[in-house]
């Protein structure tokens, strides 16, 4: 299926009419950013960006679509012809996909005509603004588990697509599996699960369920055992796995007293190396009460695919410079009061100290670093980590930012941007971002 | 595409361990339901219906997934097999789309072997939560609008395959048109939207910006017109479009005092019939507080798709009745303290007093409402309108309930259903769900 129609229809009205006075040609700038994060946040993880790239490539109007645009009378003919020939010749350019964000940091950068920029406004920010608001919460997620795997199992959650694209963008903020084998198809990600309630229900009793599920998949699967009483549950799955079963699940109850009773019952039992999984509307604050409780790994659902009290970022596509009619570029943005944004071509870097210790978003004038004296940087010592990487070039997208590779890149992207943060930043209360963002030498 | 990967991995695992033992043909009774509203919620709204019956006509494991299940040992070959020839061939009723709901309400009652049922919970959970989610906050909005056109604008802030589908559910909630293409044409939708501030800015200036929109759209065209400065930009807008201008367009500021402003502005340059429409992170309640504002209409989009504090609606899909060794259907349910669910086979009603006001759910057992002797309801003169319909019988989708003639049929049913609930469901403050639910003769 194609993408192209995934668009507001402002975006082809405007196109009618830049094309029809001449403004369609100018080469324009538009870059995605956000003006703040959630009060609890203090960094933002950049996710999407491969599924952009991907999806660009569909990004055509084909005749079916342009039939219907015409019938609606969406847009004349001369947009349709030009329509019918769209292909995004431009560049794009942005922050690696896992890297952290903060207020106006320039994740990603489009260029091109006004025609052939407008128009992946609605479909870039879609991707950007769901996939890195997962990713956002899910890194918080992680960062609360310390070490401890997070599995991701909202599908049933989300909108039937929107639950693949927050698996993936789960895995690129260190989640270690997803219940969605979709998800597992499309990125290569590590497929997981074993029963629900149902399965156990299906059963004449609870016995009859677990033998067949241990006959089914073996005795180091993982047994579900609170569908009627727990203590009861994890007797019968010993008794009928053996010592060797690899995990019980707790989906129900106050988990942290449930883990330490069910180990204590586990260990007497024998079953020293047997696991304990706990699910039940978990977020990172449960996850981080859970620390000091015997649980192995967390299944994370509605919270996670729906951003942890922040379901989309807020990110824009924006306007910051066009060739005017002298043909040079300009800077230009909005002057209302409320929603203002800073104009002109920008690059960015992350300010590192001499530790490596990430200090400031710096955001410069121009498109490159050149001409930066490292002596200049305050603190001493510091240095400057370029955050933009070309994503596509003339319109052909680079391969390595997409599929099940991209997402290997971005998710140790990730854990690399988060561990230069500096430490207060995975705090999970309400507090001011990591790091400051400066601009330095802007119009 | 497939939706049969649309699916959690246990569902496999767990069929292939009741193929395996035998009791994946052992006929069940699922039941779609939410345990609870947000606190600030007085009604749910169902949608989503039509659109789980269109995927599951997709619903199919074709030679690809096989091989890719296969490979990856999510099942055994048995259980490949049985997914190679998988059509869902039981019988599917539940509420009609647009229905209110409320906590327990069966919304949707999938029968069948388990087998069959078993495998169809991610996707149509995923479906129901989402586009539910978004329906639920548009009735607020609707209702808060009082009569005034609400446009659907969220694509943006949301997935994009779920940007269509939000789309759609806003549509059912009574929202008068959207933003997006692939929602109009997939549904039939009116689409609208005319300029973004890109469009001001691209031109070397606002006056440049509005006579190429006027020229290309026509005077009947809306104009942003707070790129720069809100009074020049009204000015500047009549001054080109003349006094038939079709509406401006307000984005940023203090909207109930600029919208009295512009309105002053408009009626004094002699453009009294020009609209004036204002979006900026409109929610229910920004709508209501505007109710005295010259506004004629609101466009809504984050809130909107993010289900307006409510991303998800928290809807299950509960094993409650099945086949036992006897070969008699009996009731089951998970009997953990937190997360009870009441067991067996229900049907559902809603009790209407003798002015047709809904005074109660009424949870019945058993598949119909034959038997309730009238003369037995309270209060006297109520009547029982039943509430569940047919929606596939054998596997074979009833079609008045899928594409654009079941979107229309939906907001029709969900227009009928509010004007039914008592006045007092329509306040947008937190309190109790608009009517109780009662359950009648259950086990």
């Amino acid at each position: 299926m194609g993408t192209a129609l995934l668009t507001d229809r402002y975006e082809l009205t405007m196109l009618q009419a830049a094309l029809a006075d001449g403004t369609a040609d100018r080469h324009c700038v538009f870059e995605v950013f956000t003006r703040r994060l959630p009060s609890w946040r203090r960094y933002g993880v950049l996710a999407g960006t491969g599924r952009v790239l991907e999806l660009l490539a569909d990004f055509r109007f084909d005749a079916e679509e342009l039939e219907w645009l015409g019938r609606e009378r969406v847009v004349d003919s001369a947009t349709l012809e030009f329509l019918a020939g769209y292909r995004f010749t431009g560049d794009i350019r942005g922050y690696a996909e896992g890297e952290v964000f903060f207020p106006s940091s320039p994740v990603m950068v489009v260029e091109g005509t006004f025609a052939e920029a407008v128009l992946l406004e609605t479909l870039i920010l879609s991707v950007l603004n769901y996939d890195s608001a997962v990713a956002s919460a899910a890194s918080r997620m992680t960062s609360a588990a310390a070490g401890r795997p997070c599995l991701e199992m909202g599908s049933r959650r989300a909108h039937e697509q929107a639950a693949v694209a927050a698996a993936r963008a789960a895995a690129v903020a260190g989640f270690a599996g997803t219940s969605n084998l979709e998800a597992g198809r499309r990125y290569g990600l590590r497929t997981i699960g074993t029963a629900a309630h149902a399965f156990t229900l299906l059963h004449d009793d609870e016995e009859q369920a677990f033998a067949a599920q241990v006959a089914s998949a073996g005795p180091g699967t993982t047994l579900l055992v609170d569908t009627y009483d727990v203590t009861r549950g994890v007797e019968r799955a010993v008794a009928i796995a053996g010592t060797g079963l690899g995990a019980v699940r707790l989906d129900s109850g106050d988990l942290g007293v449930l883990a330490q009773e069910v180990r204590g019952q586990l260990d007497s039992l024998g079953a020293t190396s047997t696991r304990i999984t706990v699910t039940s509307d978990l977020d990172e604050y449960a996850i981080a009460s859970l620390a000091a409780s015997p649980v192995d790994s967390y299944g994370v659902g509605t919270k996670l695919v729906t951003g942890s009290g922040a379901p989309t970022c807020g990110m824009v596509y924006k306007l910051v410079a066009r060739e005017g009619a002298s043909g040079t570029l300009e800077p230009v943005a909005k002057a209302s009061t409320s929603k203002t944004s800073v104009g002109g071509r920008k690059s960015a870097a992350r300010l590192l100290d001499a530790s490596g210790r990430a200090v400031a978003e710096v955001l410069l004038n121009g498109s490159d670093l050149d001409g930066i004296d490292p002596a200049s940087l305050d603190p001493a010592g510091a240095s400057l980590r370029p955050l933009h990487t070309t994503l596509a070039t003339g319109g052909v997208v680079e391969e390595r930012w997409t599929g099940s590779g991209g997402v290997l890149t971005a998710a140790a992207r990730h854990a690399a941007s988060r561990e230069e943060l500096p430490r207060g930043a995975r705090r999970l209360s309400t507090g001011d971002v990591a790091i400051p963002t400066m601009s330095r030498d802007l119009h």
